[in-house]
């Protein structure tokens, strides 16, 4: 799988720079932090040095964690008038503003979630991109209709929205949560499974057969090493294609953030 | 399950009129209607009996299906400051308005939409609490946790909506479509299937066992007959729980656009 990701990530890179070029689209980002969640710092890293290696600005927003109120956040919010992201997770029990689906690049808000169930949405939130881009890329464009995904985790940010873009394609969704039996799934019936639970073992690489395609949402630190949802038992080389963690879905994430804004700046 | 119905049925009439005198709540509704299509007659006419037999304000604007526009339905949309449906369907390639969700008492704009993904919405589309209704009343109040749920049918005003309300809930939620192979499903792995394809015969009763609850969303006129999604074989008595056509679901979808009316309201 990594060629495939490695592939296809330098194709969407291509393609949003000739894109940028050709039809000069003023493409900015504004990403605002709060504090200095250290998970945070590498994502917003990440999505900095991608818009600085193309030349585009990208205004980063840091806010004290002592002293923040919503209030400010709200402030920024309201002013926006380019893509922003409030990265996640956010200290003291402040919230991400609900933002209009114009300006919400990471198309978690309400107003671009209520057009993703209408499928009249501007963007898909960046992971659920990444995944819906991995499907294409492996099982082909013309592939989702009738294709048999089940989804482990139902986040407002992956889980959930990929499930509704899936019914959109016309896929056979099956939509598993922590309440569900997972020990009495045959996984085996599905052509694609997604796993973002955020727990490292969810499933692991032995009960996957060839022809499957795994997708891995998560990103845990298990003994200082980064690891996906999925456990890869020792000496088992699984038959199924499971994409990498690290680069793998976070990779083409950051990549969609752009994407995003391209698409978001281009429609203004 | 007749009798599930109509307790339910009258449980809830009675507990929406205590409520409404109880606390004084303004209740009122208007539906637009163009044109004459001839079930919308009998569904709207439900409605206004319904708000007459508790003497609430019921306003039935309708309209001609010759020279009426889309500025017109949009002009009262944005006039409207209480609980205000437009009948679908609409003739002549209308569209009915994006409605606030402060009085979309259908619940099928972006904003409600939005807000049914994040789990903050006011009302639900009045089949989906149709749906989540007859599932409490059946299963119990505190089945929905990893409860395995079947929908077939994608639509945005009952499909979709009742698998995002489902995964909400907790439960293992598959959605099925016309590009599912539905003959290759073990069927009799969910504990609730739900049938809103708006085809009769998508599935028929022989399919199902004891310990099931099949909710038949469907109304489908067959030779001058009213019927189901669900065929009901000649002789066959299904050992599963299965909801009637007429006099289930489109019974309890008729009352929950009062419950929705008396929601909105009481929020304002």
């Amino acid at each position: 799988m990594k060629a495939v990701i490695n592939t296809l990530y330098e194709a969407k890179l291509a393609e949003l720079k000739e894109k940028i070029d050709a039809e000069s689209i003023p493409v900015q980002l504004t990403i605002v932090t709060v504090g200095d969640d250290p998970a945070s710092k590498v994502y917003v890293r990440n999505k900095v040095r991608l818009f600085e290696a193309l030349e585009l600005p990208c205004h980063h927003i840091i806010l004290p964690e002592e002293g923040t109120t919503q209030a400010d956040l709200d402030g920024l919010a309201e002013k926006a008038d380019h893509p922003i992201l409030f990265q996640l997770p956010l200290p003291n029990g402040l919230e991400a503003p609900d933002l209009p689906a114009a300006v919400d690049v990471d198309g978690f808000g309400s107003e671009a979630l209520g057009q993703l169930v209408l499928g009249q949405n501007p963007v898909l939130p960046c992971t659920v991109q990444a995944a819906i881009d991995i499907v294409e890329a492996h099982c082909g464009e013309y592939s989702f209709p009738g294709l048999k995904v089940a989804i482990l985790g139902r986040s407002n940010i992956v889980g959930k929205p990929l499930a509704i873009e899936l019914i959109n394609r016309q896929s056979t969704v099956s939509s598993f949560n922590s309440r569900s039996d997972l020990a009495a799934v045959d996984w085996n019936q599905f052509d694609v499974i997604v796993v973002a639970t955020g727990f490292h073992g969810t499933l692991d690489n032995t009960q996957f057969i060839e022809g499957q395609l795994i997708i891995d949402v998560g990103i845990n630190r298990i003994d200082g090493k980064l690891v996906g949802d999925i456990k890869h038992q020792d000496g088992h080389l699984s038959a199924a294609a499971i994409t990498p963690v690290p680069g793998g879905v976070g990779r083409l994430t950051c990549l969609n953030v752009l994407g995003n804004a391209v698409k978001l700046c281009q429609s203004k």
